[in-house]
């Protein structure tokens, strides 16, 4: 139940006690202690210590021997697209793409992003997931549904020669970032496929200008690359480099279709892989080498990416999915172990997104926590918890999730200034207008 | 909440009413009514009707517009590996077996075996899993921790050359069918490659002398069949089909590894196969040709495998996989979709394990049924509801496992006569011993 006195929006001093502790500072390393969060800050995390050094607890919370650990990063999310799960499966991505979504969102309003943003968020809360990096419509509406809800969000531009023009993304890099403590905005593109070579150039100047990183899809599919290759003579990594777009960093999203060379531009700008296993296997685009990137010194991290290609927003099935897909790829059952993909889920994750004071659980990062329920069977025997994560979690094991210091979902329930029923019965409505 | 007359042993008129309700007499069809349960057996399904046809209820549920549906068939387990669970991974499938499990399996005792599939059985109820063939050690202490818990359970010989002889198969075969009415017991062998052939000639004596169907892992790896070819010259299915193993039917684990000639066999004496894809994907197994024996009209189970290869025991997570890595395999975004999933994890199991009396929700059949909570975020919007239970469903989405008739869990809680706690204790007792 959650406690009667925690309200979202107060200011809060709480004591976790007998918890087991795995901070993520050193991946797959577990304590036995305390954590105590004071506002949005992690104040302590150790074996406990007396008293009088300790602030008034406003609440205090035994764990149980249950897992403290810091919250997932969802490194690439769509998060608006949840109107769109299982009403348009089954074809590939170029088809899905151009047929069935762009159509439909070209009749969507901010209002409808707002509150298909917030449906998301509901979902990433029972997933123990505790920042998004979010690419969509309205940045705008996405921020404010972040920060209603209290999700942390790194807002990403989706910049494309359909949608609103360069300086609109200007405007926001300057206008978003800031407006909200939880909320940043960094410049990216869509995809090289939805970008005319001026407007990429464009780009590249802007982001000199600030000295920014670029985000955006890259490689997903063969046809995409293939595609690449006959307008350009190169790869999309190879075009992006010539462009000087890769010179402040960021990520590529997916990053299935890559070759050596690829691999060492990446490397050389210090451009983070984010993977979408569940996506890149329902659409039949692939399985990114996983592995290889992680040999190489390729940082990876790890999206859901949208509710339609996915379907569902859970980091539980992509960390599977990363290490079975590595398992099958590489045809090596040591392939990308369960340590290596719970520190894609976070510190990785984080790092791409540029939000390192909120990667571990140490004192002075923000608090961005979950517990993970020990006492479920698919937990039984306590053996190794790291590798019962990756191997066999779900979302049922999720008992809590804090985000900056508060308490968003416990034991199944939403806080109580969430509406779910009304936030699903908003989401039917636009379906009804978008069907 | 359980309601408090709910007790496991009880007999219990229950009235479902304001339901959605997908029996798969239909797959994937859908309507709105009702579900009667009278004792062990389903009374009515339909759109509901006058009051003084219907019994006394002694309970009535208003299932909120949630989704009534049979239970998941989880047709090839080894319950009594929890223990295992994250103790030895990442290994191949042929060192795993040999160096880690079979040694650890040789100081496993009867005792053991029951306590470690009551775990297994508590995972199973959150998950929406009502009946489980089952292939372990001691089949008489699997048959008594499912009697005392519940659980529907077709029991496999794993017979092998190692183990009991053939006399305590066709003993177990008599003795075990017909004691539990939950419990049946099925005739069976572990491997190719743990059986001499004077052993396999031995069974099929057997299965010929009682008519029946017989079980059996088969072409799991690549290895596995290289050395039956080099052995025998010919493929497994082809050599169990040369021993009569297959004239009265049965069903064959696993299936990844598999010719055109196999499928044909396999098609010709009405083999099930029962896939396993989290096993086969973390041990690096391969992908099943899933898609290829469909087409080929050759019925297709799921099972979860044991806790040691999966690690977890989740019918949502291996419904997704197997679409998923289906679709990677063909390079088909539309191979093997939800609806077809839907099947194999009902009425396709239950066909594999004979138990055609659970197999859908109709007037007369067995009560084993699943309520899915369709009030969570990841079910939102309400468009197609077979698609999100496949592509993204999860065991947050089980709301009630009834099997037999009985709740066995419901809300998050397992029936109060189950101490899933103490459960654990002896689970963690046994690992400190075996690990």
């Amino acid at each position: 139940m959650l406690d009667e006195t925690v309200e979202m929006g107060g200011s809060m001093s709480i004591r976790f006690f007998n918890a087991r502790i795995m901070s993520m500072a050193e991946a797959g390393v577990i304590i036995e202690g305390e954590v105590w969060v004071q506002d949005n800050r992690i104040l302590y995390v150790g074996e406990g210590k007396d008293a009088p050094a300790a602030p008034v607890w406003e609440r205090e919370v035994d764990c149980k021997g249950n897992l403290l650990m810091p919250g997932f990063k969802n490194a690439h999310a769509h998060s608006g697209m949840t109107v769109f799960r299982s009403l348009c499966d089954d074809y590939n991505l170029q088809d899905w793409l151009t047929q069935e979504i762009f159509p439909r969102e070209a009749q969507m309003t901010g209002e409808d992003c707002y509150l298909l943003t917030k449906l998301a968020i509901l979902e990433y809360l029972t997933s123990g997931i505790t920042a998004i990096g979010d690419m969509y419509l309205t940045p705008e509406t996405i921020a404010d549904a972040c920060n209603e809800m209290g999700m942390r969000c790194v807002l990403v531009s989706g910049l494309n020669k359909f949608g609103p023009p360069l300086e609109v993304m200007e405007e926001r890099y300057n206008k978003l970032n800031g407006k909200y403590d939880l909320v940043s905005y960094k410049m990216g593109v869509h995809a090289e496929y939805t970008c005319s070579k001026e407007l990429l150039g464009a780009v590249s100047d802007l982001i000199h200008k600030y000295q920014a990183p670029l985000y955006v899809h890259m490689s997903e599919t063969k046809a995409e690359v293939d595609e690449c290759i006959e307008r350009y003579g190169i790869t999309p990594p190879a075009l992006f480099e010539s462009l000087r777009l890769f010179d402040f960093g960021g990520s590529i999203y997916h990053g299935v279709h890559i070759t050596d060379e690829d691999m060492e531009i990446l490397k050389k700008y210090g451009i983070s892989v984010i993977t979408n296993p569940a996506s890149n296997a329902k659409l039949a685009s692939g399985i990114a080498p996983v592995g290889e990137y992680l040999r190489r010194g390729i940082p990876v991290g790890i999206g859901t990416d949208g509710a339609s290609s996915n379907n569902c927003l859970d980091m539980f099935r992509e960390m599977f999915l990363v290490t079975a897909l590595a398992k099958l790829k590489e045809n090596d059952p040591a392939a990308v172990d369960a340590i290596k993909v719970l520190s894609m889920a976070t510190v990785n994750g984080a790092l791409s997104m540029e939000l390192t004071d909120a990667d571990i659980l140490a004192e002075g990062k923000l608090a961005d926590m979950i517990m993970i329920d020990l006492h479920q069977p698919n937990m039984q025997p306590i053996n190794n918890i790291a590798k019962n994560l990756v191997y066999s979690g779900s979302k049922l094991n999720v008992k809590m999730t804090m985000i900056n210091g508060k308490i968003l979902y416990e034991d199944g329930r939403f806080a109580k200034e969430t509406d779910a029923e009304a936030i699903y019965a908003e989401a039917n409505k636009i379906l009804e207008r978008l069907r």
